[in-house]
């Protein structure tokens, strides 16, 4: 078969995709959304090569960013105050460097031009797309089409039910891995294990973002088991409206069950600790998480590419391919159970083709193959400035899911009846929705997450002379270790004794100060830097967007212009054959008016031809003028 | 004539313009104006209600308002610093007691409430636009419309120039007035007079505001001259997108000349005027002005009120009314005097309708019509958090307005050309973009120019008991007055001798503080709240505005549901016609086979009959077919 030889082989990857025999053979729903995943596959590469330059700068930079290197530098013996109570002990901040050179590598200042870079690209994308999409529908001859309406508000009342339960459920499911890291941390903790406290956080961190990444999956399946239930029950066409609205809540509650614990450690992480000797306590005497000493984004871009990467790997090539070969399986299994008699009366000949057909899986439609690839399209948008290599995941991901999608709708799953459509309808919104929202987190994850903005007020305003050193003791406050509550100063301390004051990564009073840790001046001013920052970011970027969206006109102009002349040329064929036709009824009235007896034979076939054509052209003729209206 | 009657008089103020006549008599593109400018004017109606209840809750509540209660307060002696060097004497801030009053009629947390009212109420008018236009064009069959193209690069380049030249010309003038503004204050300073002097400000600010006004008339008018030659030049019909990119370089050059004077006062005056004893000082010696102590705010609004109803009155009114007038009386004049032979041979006969015709002004176009109102949809939009009472004055003078322009069309212009369009175009497009920037304007003078941010922020961070008491205390930092430097000390104080510490409007750390005069941390605190409002203000809008944009469909349900039905309709009929001919066609034909000699007459009188029949049709259905491409 022509299609699997050029499209549904790993081989042919490098390969554009045959979009006009796909569209013949499964129709313009299915067609659109290969066209689309080419697009978009097509437009990673860019921001790949971009985000692999950026990793690059930061590995170059490493050397040279001085405040890793402050914190690696074990004559700046910063002793940091303990990380919970009574059990742990002070610290050196020297311990940190490894997370410190690593966030360096994704902290830079060249993701912030790839937060714009990327806010500007996704614009780009949802514009060629919109460009595309208009060039298949002229070519495909949708444009007049459309959908028939039904209601179905009974069922919508079930599904919206259904959609805050699950909604519920996602909520609860990333509060609950919140409980297990304060939980485990602290039982951990009580270990007189050497090795097993030292490697706490490595431990529950890894065990909690595993934990994540299992519920996201096992919530996944389970909201697939139920839309596809749903889909049954009201069986087989939904009104399109119905659809989307049943998209978009689906979307809203894949959108929160993998991107929750993500924004959670972006923002909320760390961020209500409160202070040494006046921590924010939980659940009885649990003190809230802190973020590693090397900055919440070292632990967000871990949890990113942990989410992302494990997401892709087991829920697309795992589930994808391992669970329709499985149930092929087990079905071939129960049908040579159960069948064994008929299997006797056709033994000799070869099996028919529909009963092939009949082994393979049945088509459920195309909303999780585009769900799946949205959610994707949110990890290389939406967290960006934190994971720059985010694009190059999905692009890799994306090479194998074309050709896997094609294999999966040519080799393991029944032909679907072809169903027509003029664009991918909700999804296209969805995707601008991302968009949109991209840029504003982006703004907050630079301006709030990451030490851009303390570092730039530094260099600028505080350090002495123009440099960064000086920069990692800047960001410290003092503690008076005397100020410890009873009960959590650390109890098999070796050198407490000798410690007076211990540091923390805020911006506060010293205790010396007559408003002792209290919010200092300079927390409010970079506090500040980061809000306009935001501003900025978001103005510019939104500016640029609109000033992309207007220079990229909406119809390719090769198309419009042929609309324009085919619309000519419709006409004037349509006034030529009126004229012809009226000609040959005035001919044959002229005729009857001077009693000419009989046609010459030579006109009557020219009628009789004539006809013909004209049956031809009607039906043409018809569906062209149809087709270019709702240009 | 009808018109005159249904439309062009005052007395009709009340009633709905008749569109359709207008169409008819005018045009398409002139019917729409009136159209768009029929809907504005409507729409204005609901915001000038609520802006007016908004000035009402100021008007009450300023009795209850603790601060300028305080400020007014003899018993509150504070001792303000000099506003100006060597002349100017210390002040009591309870002289400013009047501005502080009027500033509150206008800065009051219901303003916040009314600036996203209208934001959302300026996306709410571009929606109803959209399908007012829609339903228009699909009435008066304009969707399949388009534009013959032209290339005009020269005239574009020749256009980029002037337009320069006109926005360098626009931002001198705007400086111009600054330093005006300075030299006037200093010069006035010097005067002996008393009462010169302290009427100093009102009178600075005055002579400013109407040089600013005079400054905007003029450059308005130079640029009307330029753009009416640069519209003849390029006779008369001119490339659509040359004419947009023109109208949207005009819009840029109107819109700094309208506005500059105002972004000034809103954004950089009083801004960087430094502090006592480190002023900032400019062209050698002259400080910077700062604001009424009233609060910026204050000036804002009288500088708003004074252009837009100093432009609208004198522009508007007497220019539109006056200038053709004279102008007529002008050509009456001339044309008595240079044609008195003529006038005598047809002296006897009434004079003729094109004679009359004659002494009319030529139309030149819609340009300025448009400009004005959209300048004036600026007005209300832009900086409405400062002037709640836009909306009522655009309102009433959109009322005179439209019936201006329809006696102006109907009895003072010549009939133009009817021109069809089937959208207002680049219009639109501005009209969205002010909508757009009005959001975030808003939202910095909201958050930077009015005092509400650091009122809430006393309220509940900084206030004792919760209330508003002592806020006056709160803003104003102190100097002492030894740090003056020499020669900049008021020379004939009376009380010099007994004054330590003067006050002055600004958080900086006291005399008394390590850092003395450094920004306190109060500062860098209202400042992050300040940008902390702008972000939550424009993300709440602009997502509003999606919603409202995303839940008003953009064509009407019924103008729909009929496109489709005619569309059904016409391909019926469409096919029943062709099959009616194609039988006609047969039966001659089988005829012809059979040998018949003649059809009789009856079939022959149907023939005939069906023949003009379809000639007359054929023209509507080939329009039919073309008007609803492009829905």
């Amino acid at each position: 078969m022509l299609l699997y030889q050029e499209w549904a082989r790993y081989g042919v990857f490098y390969k554009f995709q045959p979009i006009d025999l796909i569209r013949k053979y499964f129709g313009e729903k299915i067609g659109l959304y290969f066209a689309w995943l080419g697009l978009y596959t097509e437009f990673l590469i860019p921001s790949s090569v971009v985000g692999i330059f950026v990793f690059l700068y930061g590995c170059i930079t490493i050397e040279s960013d001085i405040p890793s290197k402050e914190m690696c530098d074990q004559r700046n013996a910063f002793t940091m105050c303990p990380l919970c109570d009574k059990f742990c002990d002070y610290w050196n901040l020297s311990s940190a460097c490894a997370t410190a050179r690593a966030s360096h590598l994704f902290d830079n200042p060249a993701t912030v031009f790839f937060s714009i870079f990327m806010a500007l690209w996704a614009t780009m994308f949802l514009e060629q797309w919109k460009r595309l999409q208009m060039r298949l529908s002229y070519f495909w001859d949708l444009t007049g089409l459309e959908e028939e309406e039904y209601n179905t508000s009974i069922i919508l009342k079930l599904t919206n039910l259904y959609i805050s339960l699950q909604i519920m459920l996602t909520f609860s499911a990333v509060f609950g891995v919140i409980v297990y890291r304060i939980t485990t941390a602290a039982a951990l903790s009580f270990s007189t294990n050497e090795t097993t406290r030292s490697n706490i956080r490595v431990t529950v961190t890894a065990t909690a973002v595993i934990i994540n990444l299992i519920v996201i999956l096992i919530l996944d399946e389970i909201y697939g088991a139920v839309a596809k239930w749903l889909t049954e029950i009201e069986v087989p066409k939904t009104e399109k409206a119905f659809e989307e609205r049943l998209i978009l809540k689906a979307f809203l509650l894949k959108f929160v069950n993998s991107y929750a614990p993500i924004f959670y450690v972006a923002f909320f992480k760390g961020r209500f600790v409160g202070r040494p000797g006046h921590y924010v306590y939980v659940f009885d005497g649990y003190r809230m998480e802190e973020c590693a000493p090397g900055g919440c984004l070292m632990e967000l871009c871990i949890q990113l590419s942990i989410i992302m990467l494990g997401k892709q790997l087991i829920q697309n090539n795992l589930f994808e391919i391992g669970i329709p070969k499985l149930k092929k399986l087990f079905r071939k299994l129960k049908d040579g159970r159960t069948e064994p008699k008929e299997m006797n009366t056709n033994q000799s000949k070869d099996p028919q083709q529909w009963d092939l057909d009949y082994s393979l899986e049945p088509f459920t439609g195309l909303t999780p193959e585009y769900m799946e690839m949205i959610i994707q399209f949110g990890f290389v948008t939406l967290f960006v400035a934190s994971f720059p290599l985010a694009p190059l995941f999905a692009l890799l991901n994306n090479i194998i899911e074309v050709r896997l999608d094609a294999k999966k709708f040519v080799t393991e799953l029944r032909r679907p009846d072809t169903v027509r459509a003029k664009d991918i309808g909700i999804w296209y919104n969805i995707l601008s929705g991302i968009g949109k929202l991209s840029v504003i987190i982006n703004a907050f994850v630079i301006a709030v997450t990451s030490d851009f903005i303390p570092r730039l007020m530094y260099q600028y305003a505080y350090s002495q002379n123009g440099t960064m050193h000086g920069f990692v003791n800047h960001t410290l406050s003092y503690f008076n270790v005397s100020h410890l509550k009873a009960g959590t100063q650390p109890e098999n301390s070796p050198f407490a004794q000798d410690i007076l004051f211990c540091r923390f990564k805020d911006y506060r009073e010293p205790p010396w100060s007559p408003n002792q840790y209290e919010f200092s001046k300079q927390y409010w001013a970079v506090l500040s830097a980061r809000l306009a920052f935001v501003i900025l970011f978001q103005n510019l970027v939104m500016f640029l967007s609109v000033l992309v969206d207007w220079m990229i006109p909406d119809i390719p102009k090769d198309i419009s212009e042929q609309i324009k002349k085919e619309k000519s040329v419709l006409v004037d064929f349509f006034l030529k054959e009126e004229h012809e036709k009226l000609k040959l009824i005035e001919s044959f009235i002229t005729r009857d008016k001077h009693k000419h007896k009989s046609g010459t034979k030579d006109q009557r076939s020219r009628a009789a031809s004539f006809c013909q054509f004209n049956q031809s052209q009607k039906g043409s003729v018809a569906s062209f003028s149809s087709q270019h209206t709702e240009v």
